[in-house]
C-alpha cells in the first residue's frame, strides 16, 4: 500500500520509477492501445468472405436477385440471424447498411426532424433536449447527441448498469428524450445490465417520445464460457405498456470485417413502421449482396457462435496479459482498481482521483498512446479525472506487454508524485 | 393526323381499338415497365464482383487493410475513379456507401439541421424553405425535399436543361435553397444540360446557402457513340465566385450491382470540410472492401468505360424497339411526341393534354404497369396530365414489345375518345 509509505520511501520509489521511465523513453517506442479494433488475426478468420457469395451465387433462399434494387429492410435470412443475436423475432428487425453507429445517428436525426411515435412534435422543435449518458460509456454515442446540440446529462455506471435512482429522477423531466446503453460487456467497464435495471428502464416515468438506445455491440463477444444473459428489454418495455420506448442495435462489424459488416436494429411495430416510412425516402435499400455474403459465411446463429469462439481464443490471451501486468505491477498498492471483463473490447482502470490526464500524458512521452482522458464521459470530461480505457484487441501480444508495463509505470509514478505533493 | 378525322372515322377507329384492347385484356398479361432497374443480363456483366476482391486480397495500392475500421472518405483509388467519372480532381471527392440517393438525402438533412458554408443559419431555422424541381424530373429527388417539408417549385424542362429565365427569377428569393439537376441523359427526358444553362446556374443571384444538387446518375450510360459533354459545373461555380454552390453526385449502381455499388460526391474544399466534420459523427467510414472489389473489377476509368459499352450493347436494341413501336403506331397521328435519348434509362412520352392518367389506367387494365402519372413532377402532379415515362431497361425484348403495343393502343384510344368527347 502506497498509503503506508513514508516520505523518504516515496522519494526513493519515485527515483526508481523515474529511472525506469527514462529507459522507456529512450527505447523510442510507438505503441497504440486506444481503439476497439479487431486484430488482423481476427479478420483473417473471415477470409472466406473475400470471395463470397461466389460466382453465380446471387439469389437468397427466397429467390431474390440480390444484385438488383429493392427490399427496404433486408433479406429474411439476415433478419432471422439478427433476431437470434438480439433475442427477438424476425419481424422486429430492420437490416441496414454496414454500420450500427450510422443507424443510431440516423435514428436520432429522424427523431429530431420528424419526431417518433408517441411524441407530439419533433425533438428539434421542443426547445432544449436532454439525453442521459451513463459514464464511463462509449464516446461516439455521446458525440452524436452532443453534435446535435442536446444537453448531455451524466449518470454514474454501477456494476449492473446506470445508477437507476438517478436515471428515474432525470427521466421524469419530459425534456429528457433518451439514454445510451451498451447492455452487454459495456464499453468500457465490461458490465452487463441486470434484469432489475432493464425493468426499471422499461417501467419508469418518462416522456412518451423517450427512447432507450440499446446498443448490443458486444452481443456475441464473450471472453469466458459463462454468459450472463442480457435482459430482454423489448419484452420488458412491451409488458410495461411502453412498447415503443426501446430501439435495439447490433452489427457484425467485430465479427467479420470491421466497417464492411452488416448492421441492424429492432423495435416495436409502430417504431418499425415509422422508420420504414422515412427509410423509403432516404434509400432504395441496403446492400443485399453483403447480406448474402454474410449468410453464406455464417449459415445460421450456430455458425456465427462457433465463429465467435475463434475470436475469443485470439482475444483471451491478450486480456489475460493485461490482467497479469496490472496485478503484478499495481496489485496491493492501493492506487488503482480495474475491470476484468467477461467479454467486450475494453479494460477500464480507475487510478487515484485527479491523475488520469497526467498518466496518459506521461505514457505518450514514452511512446504509448492511450485513449484521451475523459473520452468515455459526456463532453469528454471525467469529473474525477481518474478513469483510463485500455483497448488490447488490436496490438500483438508483445506490444500489449510493453504498453502495459509503461502504463503501470506511469500510473504508479503519478500516484507517488501525488502523494509526495499532498504530503 | 387524328385531327383531320371526321366524327364517323373517329368512331370507326375507336371500335377497332376497343376490339384490340379487349383482345389484349383477354391475354391476361402482367408486364412492368415502371422502374429504372438494370436487366439481369447487365448484372451478369459484373459477375466477377461476386468473388472479388478474392482470397488474401484486402490491401489497396497504398497498403490500407480494407477489412478494418478507418478512413472517413474512401480509398484514394476509388476517389480517382469517381474524379474521372465526374470530371474533377481526386481531392474534390468523398466516397460514401452504396447509394448516391442516400448521400443526397443526408446532404439535405445536414443543411436542414446544421446549415452549410456561407449560410447564417440551418435551413430548418429559416421559416419556409423552397426548392426548385425541374419537371419532368426524378420523383425520388422531389420526394426528399417534399418529405422534409420544403415547398417545391416546379420549373419546366427544355431541351438544354431547366427554363433558366424562370430559375433565375425564383432563385433570387433567398428562401429558395436549391435545385435538383440530372445533367446528363436527364430522367426522364434524356436531355443533357448545355454550357449556357450551367453557366447561368453558376452565376445567377441566389442565397449564399443555395445548393445545386448535380446528380450525374447517367454519367457513363451512353446509348450512342456521340457523347455530348457535360458542363463542368464545379469550375463554372468556382470561376463565378460561387465555389460552394454545387454538390455533385454519382454512383456505380447502374454499372455493377444496383444497390450494392459505390457512391460518391464532389464539392468545394469548404463544403468537403464541412461534410467530413459531420460524417465523422455519423459513421466510422464507408465499406472499403466494396471499394476494393470495384477497383479490382474496373481497374481504371478505361476499364469502366469498356464495361459500359457492354451495357449499351444490351440496352440499344431495347431502346430501338421502343422507338420502332412508337413510330409505327403513333407516328404521323399528331397525338404524341417522345424522346429518343442518346443515353440514360428512360423514354419520355407526351400525349394529348389531360390524357396521361387515363392512358396509364387503361394499360393497367390490360396488365401493363406504367410509372404513375405525374410521378416525374413536384407533388406527383403533372399540371398538363400528359407526360408518361417508359423504362425499358429491365424487361426482356418480348415483354417490351407487348407492353409497348398495349401502351400505344391505350394512348391512341384515349386520344380518339378525347376528340370524340370534344367534338
Amino acid at each position: 500500500m502506497l498509503q503506508t509509505y513514508s516520505n523518504s520511501q516515496l522519494k526513493e520509489r519515485e527515483k526508481q520509477l523515474e529511472q525506469q521511465f527514462k529507459v522507456a523513453c529512450d527505447a523510442g517506442l510507438s505503441l497504440d492501445i486506444t481503439r476497439g479494433k479487431p486484430a488482423p488475426e481476427q479478420l483473417d478468420l473471415a477470409a472466406d468472405l473475400l470471395s463470397l457469395p461466389g460466382s453465380d451465387q446471387f439469389h437468397d433462399d427466397h429467390g431474390t436477385d440480390c444484385r438488383n434494387y429493392g427490399g427496404i429492410d433486408g433479406l429474411a435470412g439476415m433478419k432471422a440471424l439478427f433476431a437470434a443475436i438480439l433475442g427477438c423475432e424476425t419481424r422486429d428487425i430492420i437490416v441496414g447498411g454496414t454500420s450500427s453507429l450510422t443507424m443510431m445517428y440516423d435514428s436520432v436525426v429522424r427523431a429530431t426532424l420528424f419526431g417518433v411515435p408517441g411524441g407530439d412534435q419533433p425533438w428539434g422543435q421542443q426547445g432544449t433536449i436532454r439525453f442521459l449518458c451513463p459514464a464511463p460509456g462509449y464516446d461516439r454515442h455521446f458525440e452524436i447527441t452532443g453534435h446535435l446540440g442536446f444537453e448531455l446529462l451524466s449518470v454514474d455506471m454501477t456494476d449492473e448498469g446506470p445508477d437507476m435512482d438517478r436515471v428515474e429522477t432525470l427521466a421524469a423531466d419530459p425534456s429528457v428524450k433518451g439514454i445510451w446503453c451498451v447492455p452487454r460487456y459495456s464499453n468500457p467497464t465490461g458490465i452487463t445490465y441486470s434484469e432489475t435495471v432493464a425493468r426499471r428502464l422499461a417501467r419508469m416515468s418518462a416522456a412518451p417520445d423517450f427512447r432507450i438506445f440499446w446498443d448490443n455491440a458486444y452481443a456475441e463477444h464473450h471472453l469466458t464460457e459463462n454468459h450472463q444473459p442480457v435482459p430482454d428489454i423489448l419484452s420488458e418495455c412491451r409488458d410495461a405498456g411502453n412498447a415503443d420506448r426501446v430501439l435495439m442495435f447490433a452489427s457484425t462489424s467485430k465479427m467479420t470485417m470491421a466497417g464492411a459488416g452488416v448492421a441492424a436494429m429492432a423495435a416495436s411495430p409502430a417504431n418499425l413502421e415509422d422508420i420504414r416510412r422515412h427509410l423509403a425516402i432516404q434509400t432504395i435499400g441496403p446492400d443485399k449482396l453483403n447480406q448474402l455474403r454474410h449468410l453464406a459465411f455464417f449459415r445460421d446463429i450456430n455458425g456465427l457462435r462457433t465463429h465467435m469462439t475463434r475470436h475469443s481464443e485470439i482475444l483471451k490471451p491478450k486480456f489475460a496479459l493485461v490482467q497479469e501486468i496490472l496485478e503484478r505491477d499495481l496489485g496491493g498498492k492501493g492506487i488503482a482498481t480495474w475491470s476484468n471483463p467477461p467479454g467486450g473490447y475494453f479494460v477500464s482502470v480507475d487510478g487515484p482521483q485527479g491523475c488520469a490526464r497526467a498518466v496518459i500524458e506521461l505514457a505518450a512521452q514514452a511512446g504509448v498512446k492511450l485513449t484521451p482522458a475523459g473520452a468515455p464521459f459526456a463532453y469528454g470530461l471525467d469529473p474525477q479525472n481518474r478513469n483510463m480505457r485500455l483497448a488490447p484487441t488490436f496490438p500483438p501480444m508483445e506490444d500489449i506487454r510493453q504498453a502495459m508495463e509503461i502504463f503501470t509505470l506511469c500510473l504508479e509514478l503519478v500516484a507517488v508524485r501525488q502523494r509526495l505533493s499532498h504530503g
